[in-house]
C-alpha cells in the first residue's frame, strides 16, 4: 500500500454518531478485532482484551447504567461539551455510543504502565480498518472515565473485564447513517522541525 | 484502500533499532507528520505538538542527557528489560532512540484529559505511514517517562515544548539496517465477542 492511499485512508475516517439498527458482519467484526490486536504494545506485553458487545440486552443495559450517572451530572458545574448529554440523559434519551450495533470495550491491566497507549493503538487501528471496509465507528472515552463507578464496574466484571484490568477507550461500530464526510481541517497539531 | 492492504501494512510495521546515517528525505518526514496530524482527537482539541529533531548537535545532547539517567538507574530494582540499557548506559554506548537520523518529539497539554491517547493515535498514524513509505520507525517512551527530570525538561523547553505541555511519546525514525521482518505472532490480545 502506499503512503497516499493510506493517508486519504486516515483522512476519510471521521466520527460517526447515527447508525443504522443493521448488525456489522461477523467476517468485518474479526477484520477491525484483529487490525486492533496487531497494533504495538510497549515491551510488546500485548495486554488489551477487546470484548465486542453486540447482544441488545447487554447494550440496552450500559446505555442505561450511564446514563444514570451522565444525568446526575451538575451541568452548571460540568464540562460545557456535556450540556447536550446532561440534558438527553435527564429524559432518558442519551446514549453514549450513539446506538451502534456493536460497542467493542478496550481492556488493560491497570498495572501495566502502557495501558493507555497501548488501548489507543489498537483503537486507531480499529478505526482505521472498520473505514477501511465501511464501517461508520467512533472513538468512545465514558466507560475510560467512568469505568469504576460501581453499577458500570459491575457490568464490566459480567462481560469479562478481569478484576486487575481497566477499560482504557471503546469503539462505536456500525453502518453510518450518513454518507462520508470530508475530512475535518487541522488548525492545531502544530509542527516544529530542528534541521 | 482495502481492507487487506490495511492489514499487511499493520502486519509489516515493526520496531527498527538499526538505522543507516543517511536522512530521512523532507517530503517523507512532511508525510508522516501530517498523517499524525490528522489523527482524531478527544472532543477534537487538536493539541498535539510535533517536533521533529534532525540536527545532529540536539540529538547527541539529548543522547547524552539520556543516557546518563540511565546510567544512573540501580540494575538490581529497575524492571529487568532495562538491565542492557543501564550496562551500555554505564560505558558511554546507550542510544535511546537507536541512533535513527530523526526523532519526532509527540508533546500534549498536561490539562487534556485525552494527552496520552490522543498522542498514541497519531503515533500510531505515523508509524503506520512510515512503514507504508519505506522508512524504519519505532515507539520510544524514555522521553514520556523522563520528560520531566530537570536536564531533559530544560532541553525539552530549548526544542519548544510549552510551559503547559509535557511529552507523552516520540518516533525513531530513518532507513531501517535490516530487512523487513515478518509480523510477529499475537498470543496476548484476548477477545470476547457477546452475540
Amino acid at each position: 500500500m502506499e503512503g497516499k492511499d493510506l493517508y486519504d485512508l486516515i483522512c476519510m475516517r471521521r466520527s460517526c454518531r447515527a447508525y443504522l439498527a443493521k448488525q456489522v458482519a461477523p467476517d468485518l467484526l474479526l477484520q477491525v478485532i484483529e487490525a486492533g490486536r496487531m497494533a504495538p504494545s510497549g515491551m510488546n506485553v500485548q495486554q488489551c482484551h477487546f470484548i465486542a458487545i453486540r447482544k441488545q440486552e447487554l447494550l440496552e443495559k450500559i446505555r442505561a447504567l450511564m446514563e444514570q450517572i451522565v444525568a446526575n451530572l451538575d451541568a452548571t458545574t460540568a464540562n460545557p461539551m456535556l450540556a447536550q448529554s446532561i440534558k438527553l440523559a435527564k429524559v432518558g434519551k442519551h446514549n453514549f455510543y450513539y446506538g451502534a450495533p456493536t460497542l467493542i470495550v478496550v481492556a488493560n491491566r491497570r498495572d501495566n504502565a502502557n495501558n493507555v497507549p497501548d488501548s489507543a493503538a489498537a483503537l486507531q487501528n480499529m478505526m482505521l480498518m472498520a473505514t477501511a471496509v465501511g464501517l461508520g465507528n467512533c472513538w468512545i472515552n465514558n466507560l475510560r472515565w467512568n469505568g469504576d463507578a460501581p453499577p458500570i464496574r459491575q457490568f464490566l466484571e459480567e462481560i469479562g473485564v478481569k478484576q486487575d484490568e481497566a477499560v482504557y477507550g471503546a469503539l462505536a461500530l456500525g453502518y453510518a447513517v450518513d454518507a462520508p464526510k470530508t475530512a475535518l481541517v487541522r488548525s492545531g497539531n502544530v509542527v516544529d522541525i530542528w534541521e
